[in-house]
């Protein structure tokens, strides 16, 4: 059985419950308690030296990173959907998974963070870059139903949770209408999970 | 023909042009000359969006991120090796694309950035994620050849040179024998390309 090392409020964790739940993968969750110190214990460490969740454990494979793990997730389980076997398409897909682990982490998910108290900064800088990726995400999404390949990819899944949760971070969604039409979209593909 | 943009002293432009190599691709580069102002023209933004080489364009196909070009360039043109299609080694290659893009963006060639004055920021305290970053991987490749599956990936691709290149942003690699046994060895490969 699948497991996955979980936090609930945690955006990078939901993308992979996402994921697991659009494929339909069974699969249990194991709360990490971090607020009392589980990700720095050297028994979660063993699993992922970051000392991050998520963490994916199917077997002997124990995978960190919520993209890599979306990835694995969508190869193994997909049949054909989420992941394009085409160089190009996989190209495409790929430019949005770097986007979710750079220009979405340090932007919209680290103001969301210190917002809530969790993370050290300086919050408007960071929610300028978040409008700066959301404005990007916008433009591009322009005429198009999906971030690439017209459906629905891990690229679409992976940039999901940190531009929905944006708000959080106080950066307004307003005038990201293609943004938030794409969220529509996709809150509306079966066995959709809400966060 | 395949196009690269390019700036000589980026390393994630390098990313690329060692991909190519290593693959023994034909293309050009195309200069960027980013102290007059190229990467905020319109028509580089065009290109990509983020205002940021490299970018890739082989026929009808424009590509931004270095990790993204790198899986495309070894799907399309590796015949099997440097991207792995078995699901479990996919993702646990695409935990280091992650790391690339992350970790060491945020920590090695941030710091490398300070030094030249290129970008702002608290240099200490990158030079410090670099630090963990390398003992990461240095820990990683004890008893690995090889970042994953036994064989050059394109995790060690895009690893490589912001790790070679740490001590330029005053980094020392002295403690990280592992990772230095890896360069040596990357170095050797076919076609290496150095910086």
């Amino acid at each position: 059985m699948i497991a996955l090392y979980d936090i609930g409020n945690s955006g990078n964790c939901y993308k992979v419950r996402l994921m697991l739940s659009l494929l339909g993968i069974e699969h249990v969750l194991k709360p990490v308690d971090y607020q009392r110190g589980a990700l720095r214990a050297p028994e979660f460490l063993a699993l992922n030296p970051l000392g991050e969740v998520p963490v994916l454990v199917d077997g002997d494979l124990i995978l960190r990173d919520s993209q890599a793990i979306c990835v694995y997730l969508a190869k193994r389980f997909g049949g054909g959907r989420f992941l394009p076997e085409a160089p190009a398409e996989l190209g495409r897909v790929m430019q949005w998974l770097s986007f979710a682990a750079n220009e979405l982490a340090h932007s919209t998910s680290r103001a969301r963070g210190i917002v809530a108290g969790r993370r050290k900064g300086d919050l408007a800088a960071h929610q300028a870059l978040g409008h700066r990726a959301l404005a990007i995400m916008d433009a591009h999404l322009s005429g198009r139903d999906w971030l690439e390949t017209g459906a629905p990819t891990v690229a679409d899944v992976v940039c999901y949770p940190y531009t929905k949760l944006a708000p959080e971070g106080g950066v307004a969604l307003d005038a990201y209408r293609n943004v938030r039409a794409w969220h529509v979209r996709l809150e509306a593909l079966p066995r959709f999970l809400p966060f």
